[in-house]
């Protein structure tokens, strides 16, 4: 298992594993129509870098991007988006993936990081985010229109990478 | 006094009073050395409407701009940022702007308003935005780089428009 930065010859291997994702509209504020071509852009145009978690038969098991928060004054601050491929789900990748973020974000100069919108029934997220370390900030009541529930709450999470 | 859409010819007015603001690096993210055009494209362009506040004799009072604060499955709510011209301050034009800015939230069809990034420092809009309705979500811990002060906390405030 190795985690890599993206390559443009990757994106073969991530839409795949994304498209389920933003086509359910549970857990990211995309369009559940968005295009490929959309996608592409908010994965990887915008992100300040792209990583790609695959096993040794080069099968993709995850991914991730990073990016400041804000404009410069907030910029200290990152985010991070994460999606396991539904047939890697289980196996600790999502944890992987979070540990290599940090790591990543303090190298990139980051000292903290944000998730500004972790919808609330989306419980396993936030039971491990608790775990590597970030703390609810607060709830955004009905700040989420999940496609099955409608409109639920939404967690800003955050974690100070350097105190 | 009046509150009216933002038209092209109307930024000779607004740069002088947020362009202070923006140098200041006390309340807004964008770089201190921001451009005239960068100011116009996150005031102006990346918004969805900008509105601006004028006396009788054509003088500006104050600015807000109105957009979404997430794609698609998060867009119903919207995010706000005003500024009160200094010789305008003190006079209750940024309460007029705020309820201005909520009105027109709920024309446009948003459920609730979100800041983002609410610096601890800047107390009066702290003060002004709960007096107008909203909560404090929680504290982002340093989560904003003042220009005097360095790294200092910084408000998630949310209100729900529609119940």
């Amino acid at each position: 298992m190795e985690i890599r930065k993206f390559k443009k010859t990757d994106w073969g291997l991530v839409w795949p594993i994304i498209k389920p994702v933003f086509r359910g509209g549970e857990t990211y504020p995309y369009s559940p129509s968005i295009s490929e071509k959309d996608a592409y852009t908010a994965w990887v145009e915008a992100p300040q870098e792209t990583f790609i978690c695959i096993d040794e038969d080069n099968e993709i098991l995850g991914t991730y991007y990073i990016k400041a928060n804000q404009a410069e004054l907030g910029s200290h601050v990152c985010n991070c988006g994460y999606i396991v491929a539904e047939s890697a789900r289980g196996k600790g990748i999502a944890t992987k993936l979070c540990e290599h973020s940090q790591q990543i974000a303090k190298e990139l100069g980051f000292r903290a990081m944000q998730y500004n919108l972790v919808v609330t029934s989306n419980s396993g997220a936030i039971h491990l985010w608790k775990k590597m370390g970030f703390e609810t900030v607060g709830t955004l009541h009905k700040a989420f229109k999940s496609k099955s529930l409608g409109y639920v709450d939404a967690l800003v999470m955050y974690k100070e990478l350097i105190k």
